[in-house]
């Protein structure tokens, strides 16, 4: 008789943006006539640039014609694509990587939530509080998680490290040593950066302790400081011990596209097994690769055209951050983060919890952001919003909020 | 300390067509100016239609414009592909299938891999043997398979279905009891299918039983005799027992383009817990959809024009089964196969193995093929052709065939 992974029943509701999303959609059959202004999940806005639509329809072009036809992609990604990142992500600034490094995907959220695959069952993972709660889902589908207790909204056996006002949303090392540290930085929701030196010394722990850090880099191109390092592997010993995950989402657009990658160096070896071996493992025998014209339009991203122009959609994000981050300090709020990353982290105003704010906000000023809460518990009382809106809806998303105070 | 999965300790050697492609690959570089057929992996040479390619363009266009731009798809895949999918591949057969019953995603192979999730640990599967490899190396990898015993090519945990000359090809309800069953028909690689009418004694095996059947037609589209099922919700009472992946890879040449979908019905309920809303929440929470050009593609698939493109191109492949097929039985081989589905299954000449049987294909002939044993234990002593290859090819694959007897 079949039996269902238990796991799954321990999870608590639903992924946070469907709650989202449900409670968006009853709001406006509700209100048909308001304009409601989405500040709430980090999905872009601006269309691909010409650069990538040029390589799209090149490669489109090309699976119509049966001599340039492409079937299955090479294990790992097309060599084309893998040789722009190690020179364009890696070589230029300094970092030495290895095509068989490099593992094309379909996406940041994929790799992040199957990295876990590799590791015993009874490892103690370690994640920011708050941050994108797929690593702790993806851990407690696994039974990696323990119980969820519904009183601190902790799981049992999860690490959190508070990463809260108090101490500038930067983590500590945790008490208990895990196994397994999530670093997400620039940090999804706080936008919180380590320079580098204090990376570093993560570095540091990590090897010391026989830690893995599963570093996820998906919005280094927000990074606006000289200071910070773009991949962990400009940090010594790194390779050692880290796993890095990039997107093509928040730098060129590609949410809906689909495109990222993982590097898992031949040093980080456990227990005398390659890491860079089990996911090339995993990865050959559980996914069959991006498609060849996603692919030909993330090597797109990399020419100097794509560049300029990604680089303008950047700028206009950062944009609306700062006018979002000014905005809502000149109207009383208490905000953070803007600086290296698209999301305003701030403080509910008048002790509301973060789902108050969000019923609030949403239909006092017809505007939906995200509940600090969803992403832990150190998140409760706090609220993101995203820069990836419109220029015009963000001006006018000031000005409500201007009025809710 | 971290430790890895040890699960992966225990599979043996890499993937098929890893091993497979490294021989090939070896074989060219000594051998520069031999012309090499490859009848090997599974893969399509015709190029995508023209319908098809219409529509890509289309939706490429519309990325590259603020107003039309597509950020992330919507949880299950956008409606438009799901309407096709129930109307055309289901409404069109008397199925009535919910469009919240329908999960988009990246291909079978994924899905085929991430379905076993859904499962508890200790579940045991059953398997046909020889079958597509992925159903075992993902369970194993999970820890449900047990170990792999090199003298017998099998995994202790795994209840395996030998489909062998002796009976057909066609599997006996095993002897012990599973808890899952993967059932591929038609029948990678044999080539095999069952009449609708003992489809349907497998389905009420498994409502007996409580067992769930994974059920993967990817290979649907090369069914031509009347009696056989499309579809496992053609048979009554699938619907509370059966999951059924689909794939566009075989039928509109999509491997490279990279779409599937899976089936997940409401009435399918294990222990009070509803499968559907599991696989949502697994979908949800660990995948980001199809990118929005490729699904575009496939709500094109449907279109008359691109039917009978496809058609066109299904009847070019099965005209190179046939040829294979008689071919090779008009040179004394004993040939399986071919006739609702892109695959012949050979029984290797000489009492060789299927390995013996691939280097002297390779080397005497020139030409790749996959060994049976790649596909289960009861796959040894046979070997697989595909029909994916070029007319031209095929033919002069035929002459060589003729040659080594």
């Amino acid at each position: 008789m079949v039996k269902v992974n238990e796991n799954y029943t321990r999870l608590p509701g639903s992924y946070l943006f469907s709650t989202i999303g449900k409670k968006v959609t009853a709001y406006k059959a509700e209100n048909p006539d308001k304009k409601v202004i989405s500040l709430g999940i980090g999905d872009v806005t601006q269309p691909l640039v010409p650069a990538v639509i040029k390589a799209l329809h090149a490669a489109v072009d090309e699976m119509g014609n049966a001599e340039t036809f492409k079937g299955y992609s090479p294990d790992g990604g097309y060599e084309f694509l893998r040789k722009a990142i190690k020179e364009k992500d890696y070589g230029a600034r300094g970092v030495d990587i290895g095509l068989d490094e490099i593992f094309v995907s379909d996406g940041a959220k994929s790799d992040s939530s199957n990295i876990q695959e590799l590791f015993a069952n009874n490892c103690r993972i370690a994640v920011c509080d708050p941050v994108y709660p797929v690593y702790i889902d993806s851990n407690a589908m696994a039974g990696r998680a323990g119980y969820y207790d519904k009183a601190s909204g902790k799981w049992t056996d999860v690490i959190y490290m508070p990463c809260t006002a108090e101490n500038d949303f930067v983590p500590a090392f945790p008490e208990t040593v895990p196994d397994i540290i999530y670093l997400c930085l620039p940090n999804n929701p706080t936008g919180t950066t380590l320079p580098k030196n204090e990376l570093q010394k993560w570095v540091d722990y990590a090897n010391e302790n026989k830690i893995v850090i599963i570093y996820d880099a998906a919005y280094e191109a927000y990074i606006s400081e000289e200071n910070v390092a773009h991949s962990i592997y400009e940090c010594d010993g790194a390779k050692e011990c880290a796993i890095e995950l990039r997107s093509f989402s928040k730098n060129a657009g590609f949410t809906g596209t689909r495109l990222g990658f993982t590097v898992v160096p031949k040093d980080l070896v456990v227990d005398g097994v390659s890491l860079n071996g089990m996911w090339a493992r995993r990865q050959g025998s559980k996914f069959n690769g991006a498609p060849y014209i996603v692919q030909r339009a993330g090597e797109a991203v990399y020419s100097d055209e794509a560049k300029r122009e990604t680089a303008e959609q950047v700028a206009y994000y950062m944009r609306n951050a700062k006018i979002i981050r000014e905005g809502l300090a000149n109207a009383g709020f208490t905000v953070y983060g803007g600086v290296n990353a698209p999301y305003i982290w701030l403080k509910t105003p008048d002790e509301l919890t973060s789902w108050e704010f969000f019923d609030k906000l949403l239909h006092e000023a017809d505007i939906v952001g995200t509940p600090g809460s969803g992403f832990g518990p150190s998140g409760e009382g706090y609220f993101r919003l995203t820069a990836f809106g419109k220029y015009e809806d963000t001006l006018e998303a000031v000005k409500r909020f201007e009025k809710l105070r």
